[in-house]
């Protein structure tokens, strides 16, 4: 497949390089495109130095296969382009996600979906597509009502400069000098902040309202009522998530174990009497969303509470959109 | 008043002294307990170097106000040496929080519950009175039916040695070198974990069921269903909660902020639109609960979402029970 990647130089960019190589995807030739600032940088790919070219309407010609990662801006201007030279495009910004004629693919959970896109396909938002892994198989079972859902969100999820910020604010207070703030509106080490993406009329966060709308459109389920608090905290990498339903009918946390335990892509961690349960450093770098302390919710009607890890730069972004470009092959 | 403060070397006991002098509160005495490994150590009042002695039972004589902040252990062995001293025990650990004849009490939301007191106070777990503060206000106009909270919780609230933890993982993460664990089962530094306080048989933790158990005893109704994720992370002081409620009748958020702009104990910082929400760093060292991101939750009847912040050294032990101590004296 001749592959082209949009925003390669990114934080999710780089992971893209780091899975075609590691599932061996058959790229034939692969195009990295990026913004003017970073062009002319090299970036590795299967022991080759691959060079970073400028983005343009006509950058398309002969990609078959455009993972886009560069903001949905970026995606909305480009991405029409790739499709009209031929390439079908999998956009991990929310530009089309909520298009009714834009397939929301997570493949362990929607993959026939798939067979309906008109050249682009959109990768959910990071934080959906681990929740969606570990609840569509409850949600298969017993029918899930309501989803109440916290985050704990990793810096990288905003790209490099956030990854920089921690960095450099945690080695500014190790040394005693004054902490600088230019990614975020408040400092991020030792700290954390309710705010990831931009602030809507209602109350909620866009972040917060893409998991309750992607979520509701993955599982094909617009009766599902989805609240969300996302906040950002100093880690650098793997998204957590607490996670509260109601169900149509109860299941057992027994139960939900078994069901979790053969669950496509989730890997269960739930021995809390060993210590074992998900946390962001034993998720990242892996390819599961990993689930654990899974409890009966005693507050909600036939409740179910778990803890939901995942590696959002991987299973929440790269992964998932060469997932999807391994069903297409397919 | 003759005030002895047990566990006065840990990182609660330190707070004690501040808030104190802080508020001026009419000491006449001061007696410092600790463990034998403490004594010998000296802590400053008002300009004053106090020694540190050792627990025992004959550690009370003439003590009028005795406050435990030792562990539930110590609270149990030596509580009633205080009382039979004639003193009046405050205990911050959660030793006798559900007897019935010990008032638990948060001064801003059941002041009238410390009339009935035996010798022993218990002043509620540090994220419930957090959390309590911010709803009792609600719960009188709507009526609470469902919480569901997530925390993030520092890792003073663990105590002394956490803080060094995290601080000792920062610094060799930023050196390079292999990061040590001690207190906690996991790596803190850029990390986090759903486990607070030990497991129970239902896979939810005991401070998850605290936060359950407590809020029902302190707003005097067992009805309401409370369930808890409760989670550590890489932040130095002040726990942050995200909540979500079902009330008996519904309130709009501007309703919410009018209740909340005036309830004792709170601060609003809610303007979203100008990156003003609470964070840690914001509560740390101040004495109030503050209150941000209210919104109406649109998956909970008549829901309510709200994030919630306080300096849990502060107002969630050493104020709670300094307050508990000034009413007495009243």
């Amino acid at each position: 497949m001749k592959v082209t990647i949009v925003g390669a130089t990114g934080a999710v960019g780089r992971e893209f390089l780091k899975v075609l190589e590691n599932r061996n995807f058959p790229v034939t030739s692969l195009t990295l495109l990026a913004s003017e600032k970073s062009e002319g940088k090299k970036l590795q790919f299967k022991g080759e130095q691959v060079p970073v070219t400028r983005l343009s309407a006509n950058s398309f010609g002969g990609s078959e296969i455009a993972f886009f990662s560069a903001g949905s801006q970026i995606s909305r201007e480009f991405a029409p382009s790739a499709v009209s030279a031929g390439a079908i495009v999998i956009d991990n910004s929310s530009a089309f996600r909520l298009e009714p004629d834009v397939p929301l693919v997570v493949p362990e959970v929607n993959p026939e979906t798939l067979k309906n896109h008109k050249g682009i396909i959109a990768n959910p938002n990071c934080a959906t597509i681990l929740l969606v892994v570990a609840v569509a198989p409850i949600h298969r079972r017993a029918g899930i009502r309501q989803i109440i859902v916290a985050t704990y969100q990793a810096v990288s999820g905003t790209g490099y400069r956030a990854i920089e910020e921690l960095r450099r604010q945690v080695s500014a207070i190790e040394r005693s000098e004054p902490v600088v703030r230019e990614v975020y509106p408040h400092q991020i080490a030792f700290n954390l902040f309710p705010h990831v993406d931009d602030f809507l009329e209602s109350g909620y966060t866009k972040e917060e309202i893409k998991m309750t709308n992607e979520t509701r459109k993955i599982l094909t389920d617009e009766s599902i009522k989805i609240s969300a608090t996302c906040v950002r905290v100093p880690v650098y990498r793997a998204h957590s998530e607490a996670v509260h339903l109601s169900l149509g009918k109860r299941i057992t946390a027994d139960e939900a174990r078994q069901i979790l335990k053969t669950a496509p892509g989730v890997k269960l961690l739930d021995s809390p009497d060993e210590n074992i349960y998900p946390t962001p450093l034993t998720a990242s770098g892996t390819y599961f969303t990993c689930v654990g302390r899974i409890r009966e919710d005693i507050a909600l009607e036939n409740g179910l509470a778990l803890w939901v890890v995942g590696d959002q730069l991987l299973k929440g972004a790269a992964l998932n959109a060469v997932q999807v470009a391994e069903l297409l092959i397919k």
